[in-house]
């Protein structure tokens, strides 16, 4: 069965420890260290969290949601805890200008993928009605965390979907190229582009996954072939200049790749170089597909180009782990996300199904789909 | 005047100092160094030469072609040298078996651009026709040393010429994309793709340049930053997988690129990523120029299938600065080059010419013009 297919490390979850002081956290793998340490965080700070995400501590759009609804129960459960500590109690209008606060903060912290906004807009609906029953801060408290909980929840089940819709595209004996990680450190899952990956290995196909090491910041080259490995999927990192060759070469058969927003028209904003791997997918044939929760579409967007696109830090470009690889003073351009045009996406992969174009229509669909009728659009 | 126009570094020379033991070394930059240091070597062994173009301390095909014609000058020299300090004198056998025996050595150790089988035929060839006149290895040392100056000089002027036809293809105000590095520090001169940029530059063109990094060896960071910057060429660095997305918003209208081997049907060998970067510009309609000497054309080779592709160290892909950046015991692919098949070239120029497709006719005709009857092939 699919949903025994267990994720092959934890990327981000709720500790509860009545021996620890406090006795919550937000755990964290610190995936800025991998592959090289292993190193899970516990925090108990909201500005710890938005810290962790700006830092890309934590990283790939589904699992930045979840950590964004932890991070607002985090918020509410640490000045619950510190009134407490000076022997007052919260009131209910400081526990919600808590939540507004930190849900502002949370935002702003990462521009491009929109599942960010989405899971904070769904915790502070959650808020909202809870108090249109009852004005108990503990009541207001336990709302909250639950529905942190069900995102993640919620998050994991659709990876497992994914996995499923998409390793129906998965021929036995197929070689594949993925871009960036889009895997269980990516969500808090099985993964969104890794996921048919994991499904279609469980089915028993035989794959090989080539995979790009995304520079500026190496999620190919850190995380991905970290977690194929330890899944034991057979894997050959490149460098993302190398895709080109080696589908030119007919060595790989499809491209899996995540997204970090996907938009009315089908364009999605996914890590820089996805477009040019798009590219050159169409220049050789071979489909490339887009795996995503839900989460990710902006219907509000009509296309990409009202994707805001985040530009980081020259010195992720610059310099690697503290030594310089570039003149200093050079200038540098470091967008990270691309736009990968409609055009270019042979199928959109969703929990719900699979989409194909004319997206305009085929997404509407897909989201109007309640998530207790999950089936194929496509079929 | 074109011909004022000064490289930005010294890549490679010929030492001579009465006051030194010895008197006579092979100058490189050490380009495994750059930027962080620029240290020159002097070396005074041929074995120390193979092991300079082997670590990449000195690169790019016009380059390794004249330090290998040096590197057979010096180990003539050396074992002359040798010899004396025992108080013998070298016999013309010897120093014959020197020259084929060095010249093996170097021929094996870079396989892609064939500047390096190229400059070693010319030499052996150049001491063999000594040999007809004389038996005195005194003779023979100075005409192999001179041979070995001919072709660095005769590199610095191909740069040149090549600079003032690519030149001709830039319009004020373009802005560029190079990949990896065919600049002064790939040859004895200005270089090949950029001598037409340093040309243009001199022409009161406003110009800017994005350089591709370069993975996995990061020549384009390291290097062609470095040489531009020095040069005062405005000029932005960008990862390799941003190169589409610039180009999609139009920010790049030409390319200039060198290579490594082109083969008579105008295919060509050239650093990996290179491929990727002609299969993107012909998708936005951007003409890709490749600049390279006449000594790179391999008229023996029918089509780019024939060249032999070195696949280097994973290491190089693995780790950076003694940093491992994947996972231990991760498969690595590690090919330095790409062919990028003859259709997907705007125009092939040399210190000839510009040559256009069909290349099969043009190419021909191009090296059969002799050096002293220099024009462009389609003015």
């Amino acid at each position: 069965m699919d949903d025994q297919l267990q994720p092959p490390v934890r990327t981000v979850w709720w500790n509860e420890d009545p021996s620890a002081t406090p006795s919550f956290s937000l755990g964290l793998l610190d995936q800025t260290l991998l592959p090289q340490q292993v190193v899970e965080l516990s925090l108990t700070h909201e500005l710890a969290v938005a810290e962790a995400i700006t830092s890309l501590r934590v990283r790939g759009a589904p699992a930045i949601g979840v950590t964004a609804a932890f991070g607002l129960a985090l918020a509410l459960r640490r000045i619950v805890y510190d009134y407490e500590q000076q022997g007052h109690e919260l009131s209910l209008a400081l526990a919600q200008e808590q939540l507004f606060r930190t849900a502002q903060l949370l935002r702003q912290t990462r521009p491009t993928a929109v599942n960010l906004a989405w899971a904070l807009e769904r915790m502070l609906l959650a808020a909202q009605s809870v108090l249109v029953e009852t004005s108990s801060v503990a009541a207001l408290v336990e709302r909250v965390q639950m529905e942190a909980h069900t995102i993640a929840a919620e998050d994991a089940a659709a990876c497992l979907q994914m996995g499923r819709y998409g390793a129906s595209l998965i021929v036995d004996g197929m070689s594949l190229l993925t871009h960036c990680n889009a895997g269980a450190l990516a969500t808090s899952g099985l993964g969104s582009a890794l996921a048919p990956i994991y499904t279609a290995q469980r089915q028993g196909k035989q794959l090989h996954v080539y995979v790009d090491e995304t520079r500026p910041v190496l999620q190919g080259a850190r995380l991905t072939a970290w977690e194929l490995q330890r899944s034991q999927v057979p894997c050959t990192l490149i460098t993302d200049n190398m895709a080109g060759t080696f589908m030119r070469q007919g060595k790989i058969q499809a491209i899996f790749v995540g997204a970090d927003r996907i938009t009315a028209n089908g364009d999605i904003a996914n890590k820089i170089g996805t477009y040019s791997v798009a590219v050159l997918a169409q220049a050789h044939g071979i489909p490339l597909y887009v795996v995503a929760p839900c989460s990710t579409i902006d219907l509000a967007l009509e296309t990409g180009d009202g994707i805001p696109i985040e530009q980081r830090d020259p010195g992720e470009v610059s310099s690697l782990g503290g030594q310089m690889i570039a003149p200093l003073g050079v200038a540098i351009a470091n967008p990270a996300f691309d736009v990968t045009p409609h055009h270019l996406i042979s199928a959109i992969i969703t929990e719900k199904g699979i989409a194909r174009s004319p997206y305009v229509q085929t997404l509407q669909q897909m989201c109007a789909i309640s998530n207790e009728k999950v089936s194929s659009l496509d079929e």
